[in-house]
């Protein structure tokens, strides 16, 4: 077999066999495919695209091209969530504690946050002391005793996904349908869980802008999961302005555990309902939705989910304190209020410029290696839909320079739309695939 | 400008500007572009295709990636031809000195053959002490003096096109009509002549299989060389057999002879005069076609092309001898003969295979570093239309190996196809494009 003739196989529109797929994906990650070659073959799939069985195959030899977490020794059905990653996204911290209050093992690997989205393990760093470098050992234990790990990803999961992805970065082909598919779903078999309930995103702040292409996006997926022995299911939510309204590392936390506390911003809320409920019904925990979503609200209700987040952040080396008194959290040395420069209904905030003005704050990654300054962040004290007067407060920035706050100041208010006919209330959850 | 923007511009369908192609060429001819974002590239042209305008700014992109050689010290216009590659096309051997002989300065670069085709510079050195390697001085010197020089391409001639043509090539893009004639024509463009005949072949032996994109190639090829500046025709011709009936290096060295001594074989001659009265009109030197051939016969004839031949071979060091005695060209040790299997009409001989079968027996480079036999060879002693009965030799084999041998007899016995009907002749001028 060579890849030369796969390329022109997949150039000239047919199909390619499981064989086929399990050699290039072997050969590129072992090195003996080079770079130039997949290349021209990632472009030339953009083209042709790939059908089911094609991206089912890519996904299986991609999981197998690493290890794969062995998660047997978990008593009980394992869950996992995945979002396609927008802005002010803090529902993993709202959710895993919820679901594991109910018994439910959450077995889960995090990221962290690269650009202008953020990552869960820079987030659960705001807890003094909390480490994700856990041994295999006390991971399987704390999910045994406690329903709830969250581990950074440092088993070789997927490499072939990983190097395909960096290259597809620098060569233009990052958003193909199966390519994508294939990529999230790869690392999330890998991770062993057996339930997968995905985020998938839409908007003007998500990758997928279109709703029918999350949609598109969000059925590839849960067919590869049951295709490949999981239970999956997928919701499509909106993101045409951030989640919440915190975007930062501390402040997003913050939030998280006002929502434990019952005082969740009613967007996060619906979006964490919609995935968490979708989990206990294919977990068999709840008949159906509604008695789903009801039992997660008791744990809210009864400070169950809130103990489990400290129970957790314990269990992972962190001061459970600051679960229960924020204060605690490390502030940053200004908060400078932005004032609305006009009056009128909100009609959109740019999420991405969002992201990108906690970035400037220093919040974010630019590259691998950037250091993140975990205090600093944005408040949105108004979203879509809200009116205001001239001069009243649309937002607060938590700053530690203030040089940094200015820009940030400025990529805010480009971020906000301001107009004179209230716009029509987005919709939160735009579909449920399963 | 960043490589990854104008990848994404050419993959969603837009125009390359000349300023986007000559950055894409600079910085892919210096390293500073890798294969891999290149081969992305080529891939989408693929797709996308190139425009008139882009197709241009691409050929004079890789023209000036290098060294343009300066023939100004050559008195008038210079004349060079190109075949796009064939089985036993020693056209190069015959056209040169009868173009010569007419006075028109001929200053050509040549390649070594690679695969299935012969190359003219091998078949020069079947003349013992004849050498390409030329200096800049001896080549003008020559052109000026005898009107002829062939020269090995020493010169860092469009150094982009050889870097791109290597990718191209392990990257299954080398069958676009852009980068095809771009390749070709930023060769011909930086070796400096004036008027410039493309000989593209069609048929199933030829690298364009159908004989509109043998047109189309040809129309790009005219264009190109014509917004450039340079007076360029291109004929058509056809390759659904090998040219003439000698395949090899001596052979064909012996069969040009014949030729010049007026012996030629009717579909090498055909293609010898359409080429030959193309650059004849061009040049100014010949009013019409028809008058441009008598004068080219007549060089035959009264043998100053014979003549000429002998003149270039000793001017480049060769033994000119060997021109006026083709007894002295070294032999193979044995020579075979290859029997009919069944009586019928030569309905097909499949070029390709011929020059896989000359290549088994050491005439051919598999690879750059291959050494070849200059002595063996094939030649056909029946083509397509011939009639012959069971046992009647159809093709002799020079060989110095009897076990190649034996395998190049079963390639050539598998190219011929034997029918009952007479096949309709094939026409060898397919079309003339100026």
């Amino acid at each position: 077999m060579r890849m030369y003739d796969l390329i022109e196989k997949k150039k000239t529109g047919h199909t390619l066999t499981t064989e086929e797929i399990n050699y290039m994906i072997l050969g590129y990650t072992n090195g003996e495919i080079p770079d130039y070659q997949m290349s021209a073959m990632t472009m030339a799939i953009c083209f042709r695209g790939m059908n089911d069985k094609e991206t089912l195959d890519l996904t299986l030899a991609m999981r197998d091209s690493g290890d794969c977490l062995d998660l047997s020794k978990i008593h009980g059905l394992k869950a996992d969530k995945h979002s396609t990653g927008g802005v002010g996204d803090k529902t993993s911290l709202v959710l895993t504690p919820i679901i594991a209050a109910l018994g439910i093992p959450v077995a889960k690997m995090s990221g962290r946050g690269l650009g202008h989205t953020g990552g869960t393990i820079d987030k659960l760093e705001c807890f003094p002391g909390f480490t994700t470098a856990l041994s295999e050992e006390t991971f399987i234990h704390n999910v045994n005793t406690i329903k709830l790990a969250i581990a950074g990803q440092t088993a070789n999961l997927a490499p072939a996904d990983k190097k395909l992805y960096a290259l597809r970065d620098v060569t233009a082909t990052v958003d193909q349908m199966s390519l994508i598919a294939s990529s999230i779903m790869s690392k999330k078999l890998a991770s062993g869980s057996d339930i997968i309930v995905l985020d998938v995103k839409t908007g003007s702040g998500a990758f997928m802008k279109k709703s029918e292409d999350a949609k598109k996006l969000a059925e590839t997926m849960v067919q590869i999961g049951t295709m490949a022995g999981k239970k999956v299911a997928a919701v499509i939510t909106d993101m045409d302005q951030p989640l919440g309204n915190a975007v930062g590392n501390s402040v997003e936390v913050i939030e998280a555990i006002h929502a434990l506390s019952g005082h969740g911003p009613s967007d996060l809320m619906e979006v964490v309902y919609a995935l968490g409920s979708k989990m206990l019904v294919l977990s068999g925990a709840a008949g159906d939705e509604a008695s789903a979503k009801a039992a997660m609200k008791e744990t809210i209700d009864s400070g169950a989910a809130l103990h489990k987040l400290a129970e957790f952040v314990e269990a992972q080396n962190g001061d459970p304190s600051y679960v229960y008194d924020t204060e605690l959290f490390e502030k940053a040395a200004y908060t400078i209020e932005i004032p609305a420069l006009k009056a009128g209904y909100i009609t959109h905030i740019e999420a991405e410029s969002i992201g990108i003005a906690c970035m400037t704050l220093g919040g974010g990654r630019e590259t691998k290696e950037s250091k993140i300054d975990l205090s600093v962040g944005i408040l949105l004290k108004k979203k879509c839909g809200d009116l205001v007067k001239e001069g009243d407060t649309i937002a607060l920035i938590y700053a530690n320079d203030m040089k940094k706050a200015e820009i940030a100041k400025q990529q805010i208010l480009d971020a906000y739309a301001i107009g004179d006919t209230k716009p029509a209330q987005s919709v939160m959850i735009k579909a449920v695939i399963d």
